[in-house]
C-alpha cells in the first residue's frame, strides 16, 4: 500500500467515529447537516493520521488513539467553518462553504458545535479505554491551549491581511502567523498521539517538534498550491490569498526582490477583489522570474528535513516510517 | 450582608481568575479586548455563584470551585457574543455588543477564544487542587455536552423565530428551547459545583435538578423583563424578542387567549423591525388585559418552588440557604 492508501484506511476509521458522534438529530437537522458538510465533502484527514501514527510510534494502540484523532479533526473543521466566514471564502473541498449554504448564523453555530463535540470525543472515551485520567487531562489541556493559539493566529492573520499596503511585513511576521494558525494543530496532533500512547517525555517532545515543523512546511506548500495549483484538484479558487491581501512568504520574497515596475504591479493587484486573468498571468510570470516559489519550497523542505531528524530518537517501526514518508508528502502533494 | 452583596463578593474572586486568564497580549490586543468587553461591562455572575455555592453545599471548598466557576462564566459569555451576532443584537449590559464594536470576524474569534479559555481554566487548575483527575474529567464532559446542548437550543430558537407567522408554537416547543438554551447551563453550573465538592450522587442529582428548574424560571423572568423592564436598568432595548419574532411563553399565552382583533394586532407587529412606540404600548395593554405576564410569572414561581424542594436532601448550611434565597431572587429581580 502506498502512503495515501494507508492514510485513507485510517481516515475511514476516524470518520466512523466522527459521523456517529455527529448523528443528525431530527428537530435540528439543519445544524447537524451544516456540521457534517465539509467533513463529508472531503479532506485528507492528515491530522488524525498524525495522532494515530504518533501513538503507535511510541507503542500505543490504534484504538486508543481514534477518539483523540477525531477530536483533532473536529477542531480543524470547526476552525475552517469560522475562518471561511471571516475570510468570506465561498469554496472549499470543491463545494460551497457552510455559510454560503446555510447562512452566517448557522455556520457560526455549526463551528461551535464541532468544537464542543471535539471535547465530547475525548471525554466519552475515557470510560472505555485504558489511558490514565491524568494523561487524558494533559491531552485535553494541550487541545484547549492549541485552540486558543489557533484563534490568536487567525487574529494575527487578519491583522496582517492588507497590511502590505501600509508597511513591510517581515518573514518573522509570516512565521509568527503560520506557527499559531497552522503548525500549532500539527504539533498538537503529534504530541497528543504521543501522550495517548504513553510515550516518554523525550519521545513526546520529539513528536511535538516533528509536528510543528511539518506544520510550517504544510502551510508553505498550501500557499504555493494556492498560487499555482489546478483549481479542480485544489477544490477552491486559485489566487485567493492575493485577492484577500494575505501576506504569504511567496509575496514577501517577491516584493523584497522585485524591481520597481514589478513591485508596483504586484502592489497594485494585491488585495484587489477583481483582478483579471491576464493580470494574474503577469503576476505568475513575475514570481517565476524571481524564483519566489522555488525559494518557499526550499524553505519548506528544510523544515521537512528538520522534522524527520527529530524522529530519529524513536525506535524503528512501521509508524515511524509512515511519519517519515508523510513529511515528504507534505511538500510534494498537489492538493 | 444581603444576597446581592454575597454574589458580588464571589464575583470579584471569579473575575480575578478570569481576567488573569484573559491578560491582554500586545500583538493581538484587539482580540483580547473584544473577549473582555462584555465581562468588563457587567453581568451578575449568577452561574459562577451557583458553582461555588453548590460546591460548598456538599462540603467542598470555595477555592477548588473557582476555576470551574470561571469556566462556566466564560462559556456563558462566549455564547452571548455569538448569539448577539446571530440575533443582530446591538446592545447588552448597557454597552454596544462585540460585533458592533469590533466587527463580525473578530466577534466570532473572541467567542471561540473564550470557549477554549473555559477549558483552559479547568485544566490549568488540576495541578494545583486536590480534585481527583477522574472527577475533573466528569466535570469536563458535562461542560462539553452542555455547550453542545446550548448550540442545539440556539438552533431551535432560530428555527422557531418568526415561526408564529406560519404555524402555532406550543408551550412544549417553548420549553424545549429554553431547557437547552438556558436551563442547561444553570443545571451544569450546579452539577459541576456538586462534583467539584465531591458530593454524593444523590446530592449532585439534587443540585442538578435545582439548577435546571431555576434555569427555566430565569429565562421566563428574562422574557418578562424583556417586555416590561426599565431599559436603563436592563441594559438592552425592551421589546427585542417581539421585534426578532422570538416565541416567548408570554406571546404563546397571549395568542392563545386573545380575541380576534387583538390577535391580529399582535401578529401584525410580531417580527416587525420598526413598530412604533404607540403600537408597543397597545401590545402591552393587550397582554396586561390577558394576564399573560402574570401567567408566566406564576409558571416561573412553580419552577422556583420545585427547585427549592430538591435542595431539601442537602444538609443545612449557609450555602444551601444562599441557594434557596437565590431561587427567589431569580423571579423577583428587576435586571
Amino acid at each position: 500500500m502506498n502512503l495515501i492508501d494507508v492514510v485513507k484506511h485510517y481516515a475511514r476509521k476516524v470518520d466512523d467515529f466522527i459521523f456517529r458522534l455527529l448523528s443528525v438529530k431530527p428537530d435540528i437537522d439543519f445544524l447537524y447537516r451544516a456540521c457534517r458538510h465539509l467533513l463529508e465533502a472531503g479532506g485528507k484527514r492528515l491530522r488524525p493520521f498524525l495522532v494515530i501514527q504518533s501513538c503507535m510510534a511510541v507503542g500505543g494502540s490504534e484504538e486508543s488513539a481514534i477518539p483523540f484523532a477525531a477530536a483533532v479533526e473536529l477542531v480543524h473543521n470547526f476552525t475552517l467553518i469560522h475562518d471561511d466566514i471571516m475570510d468570506q471564502d465561498s469554496f472549499r473541498r470543491g463545494v460551497p462553504t457552510v455559510h454560503v449554504l446555510w447562512g452566517v448564523p448557522t455556520a457560526i453555530l455549526a463551528g461551535d458545535l464541532l468544537f464542543s463535540k471535539a471535547f465530547e470525543a475525548i471525554f466519552h472515551n475515557t470510560a472505555t479505554t485504558h489511558i490514565p485520567p491524568h494523561v487524558v487531562l494533559r491531552i485535553s489541556r494541550k487541545l484547549a491551549e492549541t485552540v486558543s493559539t489557533i484563534a490568536e493566529g487567525q487574529a494575527l492573520d487578519m491583522k496582517f491581511s492588507g497590511a502590505l499596503k501600509e508597511r513591510e511585513v517581515s518573514e518573522e511576521d509570516y512565521f509568527k502567523v503560520i506557527a499559531k494558525k497552522t503548525a500549532a494543530l500539527f504539533e498538537a496532533s503529534c504530541e497528543i498521539g504521543g501522550l495517548a500512547g504513553c510515550g516518554t517525555n523525550e519521545q513526546v517532545h520529539a513528536l511535538s517538534k516533528y509536528g510543528y515543523n511539518i506544520g510550517l512546511a504544510f502551510q508553505m506548500q498550501d500557499d504555493i498550491l494556492g498560487v499555482i495549483a489546478d483549481e479542480k484538484v485544489l477544490g477552491k479558487p486559485v489566487g485567493s490569498d492575493l485577492r484577500e491581501g494575505k501576506c504569504t512568504l511567496i509575496l514577501i520574497h517577491a516584493l523584497r526582490n522585485a524591481r520597481d515596475a514589478d513591485r508596483r504591479f504586484i502592489m497594485d493587484i494585491y488585495g484587489k477583489k477583481n483582478f483579471s486573468r491576464s493580470d494574474y498571468e503577469k503576476f505568475l510570470e513575475i514570481i517565476r522570474k524571481l524564483g519566489s516559489i522555488d525559494y518557499v519550497l526550499k524553505v519548506a523542505k528544510n523544515y521537512v528535513e528538520k522534522a524527520k531528524k527529530s524522529l530519529e530518537v524513536l525506535p524503528e517501526s512501521n509508524a515511524r516510517d509512515l511519519l517519515m514518508n508523510l513529511a515528504d508528502f507534505i511538500v510534494s502533494r498537489k492538493y
